[in-house]
């Protein structure tokens, strides 16, 4: 198969590439790297040489002879190679900035913070328990939730932004699984709630579930 | 005038959309936003009207009504508005995602879990000190420069990408000022040092510098 990615069945950013695979039809080969097991796969020679900032997802186009990493460059990528099916940005440059912002708003501000490799520096240098990394991501994401429910005030419809699936769903819904998984209070976030539920029965985004990859444990 | 961006000098995101409205020659006006005094004018009422996420930097367009935040999405939007004034984005979609993730890789994996709101948190739940931010500081900035460095020995010309100032440039730069502050050991990074002391040679990059900004202190 000419397309490969390498990712983790837990990486919210993974699993962005996943849905954004799905939502253009695209076959692929899933290639897991265990960011726990071995002390991190990610760590390993072989996949330096594909990766050198050490973090999934990575992405392979055989075809264009191209090696990626970053998941939203990734979906911009396969975006501007496959217009046609299920475009991931709206056409005009206004709206095309407003989603991207609202994607930002997850991919930037909230989900670096609080990921693997920073729990990880805080139990080692601080001796941050699991209640306080429990704290920490629930801190961030409710901080980033707040901002980006306000917004959806004024862009949602049955999605983020309006009534077709965008870069701006693919960043939240991974988010809102995160924010599940730790326990944040999500009363205070009835749309992001509304869109996440509506994206879910979606088949694109029910094949790209954690638990529906091969290498969930 | 009908161009108008709210930031605070230090803050990187801000410094990249101001060397961005340098290249493309247009006027606007800076509205600084304190990060620190009052506790943060970023949480007064009247901002947080503007950006709910309580961040900066936030661009105004009078001319087209729209209120947008996000660096890298006020930049995009910039790009697009104005295509033949300095394009930032090279024109085929591999070259393009190549950029883009070398943005990335500073905008996501380097800059917000260096901030100042995390930073914050650190001396505020863990009593985490000046060495001890610093620290914290050098460990997320080091890992990122490595896979950067890494990845620039296959694009880089005078520039990030090639013989043009791009994104990529946009957003290393402001990082490079930032490692500077924190003492980063800079000297693993060549490239790094080379695309950014090219950079800081044009005027648009030297106009952006914090402390050129009416709000330096």
């Amino acid at each position: 198969m000419s397309l490969k990615l390498y990712g983790y069945w837990r990486s919210s950013a993974s699993y962005r590439v996943r849905i954004a695979l799905n939502l253009k039809n695209l076959a692929y080969e899933y290639m897991p790297v265990h960011l726990v097991k071995d002390g991190g796969q990610q760590h390993a020679e072989q996949y330096v040489s594909l990766n050198p900032s050490e973090l999934v997802p990575t992405f392979v186009d055989e075809d264009e002879d191209i090696i990626l990493n970053q998941s939203l460059s990734i979906i911009e990528y396969l975006d501007e190679k496959y217009p046609d099916v299920h475009p991931l940005l709206p056409p005009h440059k206004v709206e095309k900035a407003r989603v991207r912002a609202l994607a930002y708003d997850t991919a930037c501000d909230i989900q670096p913070i609080a990921n693997l490799r920073v729990l990880n520096y805080l139990s080692e240098h601080y001796n941050v328990d699991g209640e306080g990394k429990k704290a920490w991501c629930q801190t961030w994401i409710t901080k980033g939730f707040r901002g980006i429910e306000k917004r959806l005030q004024n862009t949602a419809g049955d999605y983020c932004f309006g009534f077709n699936v965008t870069l701006a769903d693919i960043a939240l819904v991974p988010q809102v699984y995160n924010a599940e998984r730790f326990g944040v209070d999500m009363s205070a976030f009835p749309l992001i709630r509304r869109i996440n539920d509506n994206c879910n029965e979606l088949d694109a985004f029910k094949s790209a579930l954690p638990e529906a990859q091969i290498d969930a444990s």
